[in-house]
């Protein structure tokens, strides 16, 4: 039987959601590229984008829990390896904390979650549990927000290395690793949405996941901006400039 | 066996959360309650909060799903009946919808749901979650904002009906009517949870959930303020003005 919808029309639509919706179109992004933040809303991002760090293996565990094909648990389960990493030399968050100590916060305050902005922990629950709770094919397609990556990823390490004197090769070695692991992980992911998303139905499924998902990284910019920038409203319980530094 | 912690103390704990904390100290609430709000931003808080009017009975209904004990389901039942009321008189979310008719809005299109803040929906569904899946006492705990409500809403009404022209008592029956729910809800939830938080470990929990539950309202202000109120930034696919009118 012939497909209703074919991969490249699936595909340009899934593309046609970043062009329009993926968070590098943030101002909270072009500030923090063009060198326009301070060093206190660069700590709340580092501090609030940690939650979402430490949010995705969670989330990949959520998925796999899922999963009733041992073939794709074994190709998805490298997420988790690539952001927990082992015992000594640890993953993606114990770089993301290298990157906390190079803009002066203490580590464990950071990995502690106090702090963090609760619209930016609601949003990365509300990305697990979408993930635990969807049709399969949307918890896949949820993940295709890493197609834009790399190009979000080539951006900041050149914007924050022209920019702030914290860039260096050690703080960076978070985006410098994601430039080569989610080309991976997407290449599986959106070959796995377009072999799947063979109905009409299917395709618009796969882009309201999407859709979705750009909701979740829009959303925490959002709260980062109206808390940090000008004029700053700060929620209660939040990071206060001068908290958890090293 | 006594007390660890006395009832009067757990109490002045809850309370001072809602001093602290509670959304009648956010901008938003201020502009809206002096008149200071546009038509469009009234209609943005009108959107918005639907989407947490519409999500209240589903978490009664979670709270409902784990609660092992007939006497406390026949009293917690009350709230769905509420809010749904019966299908030709109707509740509370159709009294809320007589307020989106009133400021010039579509009472479909705000029922769709389409045009609510990403932002708004993830701090709902947080609360649901969280009365899902947390220990009971910290469900009932989570509910204890209605202690604070009465007050909100007399100064809501005062303020609406001083300063805009849509207010009237058929629009503003929503919050006429929670003047006398609330504070029966709230007799039984406060008992509760004063009766079960006898330890000191007990108390910290409930004051850990009511703290959330500020947390989830703060956040849904800050959502509104940030997307609405200048400088502002409407994220896409968000409610832009002049969408679903009547």
């Amino acid at each position: 039987m012939s497909r209703e919808i074919s991969k490249d029309e699936v595909e340009a639509r899934l593309r046609a959601i970043g062009a329009e919706r993926y968070h590098d179109k943030h101002p909270f992004h072009r500030m923090l590229h063009d060198g326009e933040c301070n060093p206190d809303q660069v700590r709340a991002w580092v501090i609030n984008r940690w939650a979402y760090q430490a949010g995705i293996p969670m989330k990949d565990a959520a998925f796999l829990s899922r999963c009733t094909d041992p073939d794709m648990r074994r190709e998805w389960r490298s997420r988790i390896e690539d952001h927990d990493g082992g015992v000594h030399e640890g993953g993606g968050i114990r770089r993301w904390l290298k990157l906390a100590e190079a803009v002066g916060l203490n580590p464990d305050y950071v990995a502690s979650g106090v702090g963090v902005l609760p619209a930016t922990q609601f949003a990365v629950d509300a990305y697990i549990r979408y993930v635990r709770d969807m049709p399969l094919l949307q918890a896949v397609a949820s993940s295709l927000t890493e197609l834009f990556a790399p190009k979000i990823h080539e951006e900041r390490i050149a914007g924050l290395f022209k920019h702030y004197d914290f860039a260096n090769p050690d703080s960076m070695s978070y985006f410098q690793k994601r430039l080569t692991e989610a080309p991976k992980d997407v290449a599986y992911g959106l070959a796995w949405v377009l072999d799947h998303a063979d109905t009409e139905e299917k395709a618009q499924m796969a882009c309201d996941a999407l859709t979705f998902k750009t909701d979740v990284l829009w959303a925490q910019l959002d709260a980062l901006h109206s808390a940090y920038v000008v004029p700053a409203r700060i929620p209660p319980g939040a990071w206060q400039p001068g908290q958890g530094m090293a």
